[in-house]
C-alpha cells in the first residue's frame, strides 16, 4: 500500500503540513494498524515533525536554519547554488517514520507533519507506505 | 505491539538513556525479530542514537547543540519562547527505528538510545511500536 | 532478512555512495515490496540520504558540517576528541528507513544513500534488515 502525493510549493523556504492529507489517505485506505513511511523525493526538500499550532514556530524555525546553513557561502563549490538546501534536507531529515494506531497517526497533541521547501517554488511530489501490522 | 513510557526530566536540556527500558520491553513481550519505532510525543523533546559509555559526550552534546540553537534569540517570533527546542528536536530527529535481532536491538557497541529532552523539566512521554518479521 | 556490510574508510571524513551496494542485495536476495532500514552501527558515523550527482554536493557538505560542529572545540569535555563526529551523526542521522517496490529503491532522481564517515579513516560496518510487505 503506498501512493505519491504531488504539491507545489510558493516560498523559497517553506513548512507545508501535510498532516490531514495523510490521515484522510490512511482513512480511505482502511489503514488500522502499522508504520508509514513518508519520504521526500527530493535532495533539497524533507520531511519533518514539529509544531501544529503557533504558526511563528515555522518562521522561527526557517530563519535559524538559514543562519546554520546560509544560502550564500563564499567557498561553496557545487554550481546550481543551493548547498545550503542540501544540508538543511539531511539535517531535518529526507523521511520520517510514523505509527497508525486505530487508525490514527500517534503524534503528540501539538506534533504534525510537514513537508520543507528548502529551494522553492518548485513542484514536489512526496511517497507515502504502509506496512500493516 | 506497541506502548507508551512515560519519563519525568529533571534538567532543562538532558540525554536520557533508554536503552535497557526498551530491551527489558522486547525481552517481556518475547519478541525475536523485527523492528522497533521510538516515537517522543513532543515538539520539544526528540530521539537519538549515541554514545553509551563516556558521559562527557553528553555534555558536550547538549552545549555544542545550545551554541548552534541558542535559547535566546533576538529574532524569535515564538512566544512561548522555546524554538530552540523545536530546531533541537528536528536536528536530532522526533523518533528513531531500530532493527531487533533475536531479540535484541542491533546496536553497535557504543551505541545507545537517548530519550533527548531540550526544554525541561517536564513529565514527557515516548511510544514504541513492533512490526515483526 | 538481513545483513551486515564492510567498509573501509579512506579520509576523516568521507560520504561514500552504497546506493549500488544495497541495490544488489535486495535483487540478490529477490525483495519485490516492503521496507529496508540502514543502520551505520558506530556513533561517529551516520547515514543520510542526498545528491548522487555532483560530487561537489558531498564536498561542500562536509565542510559545512565541520563549520558547524568543527573539530577542535575548547569547551569539550571527551578526552576522545571526537565531540564533532558524535554531533554531525545524530544531525545526519544513524539510520535511515526506505521503501522498496517493485525491486527498487524508491528514490527520486538525485537521490543516493551515503554512509558517512566522520571519525575516520576507520573499518566500519552497517546493517540492512527488510520487512516485507
Amino acid at each position: 500500500m503506498e501512493h505519491t502525493f504531488y504539491l507545489s510549493t510558493k516560498d523559497h523556504s517553506e513548512m507545508i503540513d501535510v498532516t490531514s492529507i495523510l490521515e484522510n489517505w490512511i482513512a480511505e485506505q482502511q489503514i488500522i494498524d502499522g508504520i508509514i513511511i513518508i519520504t521526500s523525493l527530493h535532495t533539497t526538500a524533507g520531511i519533518t515533525i514539529n509544531e501544529n499550532a503557533d504558526p511563528d514556530v515555522k518562521t522561527d524555525f526557517l530563519r535559524r536554519l538559514e543562519e546554520v546553513f546560509p544560502w550564500k557561502h563564499q567557498k561553496d563549490l557545487h554550481m546550481e547554488g543551493n548547498t545550503a538546501a542540501h544540508l538543511k534536507t539531511s539535517t531535518v531529515g529526507h523521511a520520517q517514520t510514523l505509527v497508525i494506531s486505530n487508525s490514527k497517526l500517534v503524534l503528540g497533541t501539538w506534533q504534525g507533519v510537514y513537508f520543507c521547501e528548502f529551494d522553492g517554488p518548485r513542484k514536489r511530489k512526496f511517497h507515502a507506505k504502509v506496512i500493516r501490522s
